[in-house]
């Protein structure tokens, strides 16, 4: 089955394959540059922090329908235990974890995406082996920080939510960052809110799983993550793209096109919430975004923290 | 067997408890104030960034002497996996992990340490139990950012690595503080430098975790940290104190000092080997600091990729 | 608050402390001697085989009521790898498995339950530590078999499924050996029939679970146990006793007193649909029985795939 | 590179594939029939018992060879833990375990193997996914249970252990059984004893792994096998066969032409020392076996408790 034609004439304008030389296992992290860190700088003026993350635990946002996918299940294996039994000597308490490395908030390495035999850059796919993503490892990822916009897509058209079936466009990103007053420069992080994480807060798991639908970015928007020279992006949103996909013979076209093609690393189930109201409030959009991954070694993922700072 | 008087005469000095309120749960995180971070960010000047964290694999740091607590062993759940088999549909891979939540570069949480029966501010060590740390849980400390010094004792004192049984002083810290031109303030987050990770890198993985002693910070070191101010302070070791103990009848006095008493969170593991480098080569000791933890619910430590950026 | 004084009656009826020397950490297990075993050899005459274990699955019985306690989640580290890329070379696919030990059919340790700081045979709760059941782990089991019995007692009572509230009384366990026309023996390894298995399988999991009570041995059938010298007890459900308990002041009271104060290895979560239709069919109600536990080192219980054999 | 002619040649005479069924995914276990069992049961006449697996722990057999492949982690959940803070109530101890199914004692199921594409009775190799053996899962074989019959190589050779070349051939295979005065019967589990075991008791892993060759059977060992109609085959061994391979082209050729060409269940690392001495001493080199796998949905191997009772 062929890829359908809208697909191809997408991936044409957003590959990325080379751009970075034929080793290049970072893609558009390479837009993370120290000048963009620097002048991300500036956007630190009250001091104030939001974290991104959910909470970590086993009562998480994994329902089962990716096998494997576990939420965090967090165990002691040591409680005020001491090597004397003495009262006042010292006691320590130890705690172990088993969870999938994209059971919550997380980035979706390049590891994590292949067709037609293919990673990012042209990698062949048997690359991703039993000992993990041996060429495209998440460890390559030493840092992820720099300048961060919040394309409140959501507020923009006024919702609390958007519609499930609601396909975010380039229009759309243009409109968040005008309504945000942003103006987009290379390396920027994007962060695309569709107020879905509320579903997931008012304890609607399968609504914000996408069951039943998911908002997200649609093929317009990959050529405008391309245009804008975007660093990485990411959803409040499990799925990251619209769901069911823009194209009957290409699910998932979006990760194909944005990881594969793009190199793009995303971030899903991201809580934009509080950063939102605050965005509101202050009339600031941008801000300075620390979201590095854990260096798993051949990882295909990884849990973070982002942490946004105005 | 009672607390030696010395260990009693630091406690008197240093403990912390009701100066945040009775219901406190961070400790010394509270001087990580907006004020501190949007004075931190005058630091990043030329965009700079530096991991500090050792790479997530099962080679790793752990060798066994705490129990339960695994080096990380990630597998995979999904490799190239499709839910058709059509070649150019969309592939996926997807893997999990089992770790110890302190196997590599890590926060120690305010979980982690009690003595007396007793943890932080009080609170009675039976709150920890197998759900974990129910009141001190390192998912209340959502970000962890501020302005990070680098106290490089090893360089400060023109070696390599201090002598296992080096104790690092107060006057050792006011020397590298003066070394690297830094004026400390309240809310600074200490990275103790004893160039002992080199031993690591170099495969010495005994003398790495201190089997035959670990040079680190002893008492007079602690009310350092508490007439500084200090936020939360790392070393570049295993066990982050002087070890053997300073006192015959407190092992790990530090750890129940700074954890139990002062409420400070302590950083083990951590790699400052390229950061001291460059602050040699600019003269600069000072940087913009983010190391938030992963919020694991009732965690008694976490994982951290702390980024250094200059 | 003091134990109610039907437990203590019991307690003084059924206690075997010191009954097989002060070292000993295997309670009834003791009664599994050679003779029992060789005498046991006569009950297989057709050669049919029924396991008793239920499927070892991620959508397994574990609902979450247990903290930790986790289904078993079996993940791929390796899927028809091979060192040589040769298609005609040795290709192999490994699997890797987390779960609770007690997640599904299973063995309880002795190390499994304590109270009034003591485990079985006096021994100190304080020996179940952070490595486990240090004294009374359950790799001291080396082997479980024997002849086996089912006490069928809903079809005793004529019914599908025991009410969730029947309370299985000594009464009941001889109408049931009665009705299998069984001549108790010491050393028998005692199945108890409710018939709640049927609601597992019928995908009523939390009637199963015991949400809404359960049926099973109650303070007399504790007495029975001991009377007739069984080895070990097993049910078809998953809390094992009747619940609520008999006596409001001592929730969990036959745990306590089977495990603790008898030395009985209890069973839970067998599946004895398959086996309860063959007796009924031949008339036959023993068996011989294999359901070694799995050698843990300091397991406080063990999965087992226990076999009748006819 | 095509497999060598001898391979081939082999293969010929030992492949099973349709001798009971092209939907068959016992292979050889087909050969416990009711008969076989009822007949074995003659060999209980002491009630003696022998547990042939090795302990469960982390200090385990795998020294990190095949990744994954981890030694059993057991942590606790719970330590004496109660839901009313009452010392005289109900306290359990709970855990969990981490491991390789194939970590310890255990049986190879038909997915562990794969060649040229395909499973035994030509399943196709692709069968095994994400979820592990779709097809050939090891839940599928519901009990393993029958005559055993130790072939004590070893003994029969007048050594300890067998030197780490030594080929087990069919002649040795005679050899063993005249030893042990058995008339081999359809449906017999061969334990076949090289005495390397020994090794693994001295703290010799790098040894007992085969680091430096193995013992174990070779071609011709695989058509006795085939021709006396065993229905598994354990080794005291890591490797299970011969290692380095008689054939250059053809590495771990008998576990291919075992577990895909013959639909072989094998056993590795089980500990027949005890066993042994007993058999030299009674004379009696056959006995009842149980050694029943784990059902795990989709496994491609289990750990085992394999009993033999004399």
């Amino acid at each position: 089955m062929a890829l359908p034609q809208e697909f191809l004439d997408t991936r044409n304008k957003v590959r990325n394959w080379g751009r970075w030389g034929d080793d290049d296992v970072l893609g558009t992290l390479n837009l993370l540059t120290d000048e963009a860190v620097a002048a991300a700088a500036a956007e630190i003026q009250t001091g104030r922090r939001f974290s991104l993350a959910l909470d970590l635990k086993l009562d998480g946002v994994q329902l089962g329908a990716v096998p494997g996918r576990v939420n965090p299940l967090r165990t002691m294996v040591a409680i005020n235990s001491g090597m004397s039994p003495d009262a006042d000597s010292f006691k320590t308490s130890d705690d172990v974890v088993f969870m999938g490395l994209q059971a919550a908030t997380h980035w979706d390495g390049l590891g994590h995406v292949s067709y037609s035999d293919t990673l990012y850059n042209g990698i062949p796919a048997h690359t991703i082996t039993e000992w993990g993503a041996t060429r495209v490892g998440i460890e390559n990822v030493k840092t992820l920080t720099g300048r961060g916009v919040l394309l409140d897509v959501a507020k923009q058209h006024g919702v609390d939510t958007l519609p499930l079936d609601h396909v975010i466009t380039a229009e759309d990103l243009d409109a968040a960052a005008a309504m945000g007053n942003i103006e987009m420069r290379s390396g920027d992080i994007a962060l695309l809110r569709t107020g879905l994480m509320a579903q997931y807060h008012a304890g609607q798991k399968e609504v914000y799983n996408g069951w039943t639908g998911s908002p997200g970015p649609g093929l317009s928007a990959v050529e405008w993550f391309h245009e804008n020279n975007i660093a990485a992006a990411a959803t409040d949103t499990f799925i990251f793209e619209i769901f069911p996909s823009e194209l009957d013979d290409a699910m998932l076209a979006v990760h194909m096109l944005d990881v594969v093609d793009m190199g793009l690393t995303q971030g899903q189930n991201w809580d934009m919430e509080a950063l939102s109201a605050d965005c509101a409030a202050d009339g600031r959009y941008s801000f300075f975004l620390e979201a590095s991954p854990q260096p798993f070694v051949g990882g295909c993922g990884s849990p973070v923290n982002p942490v946004a700072i105005k």
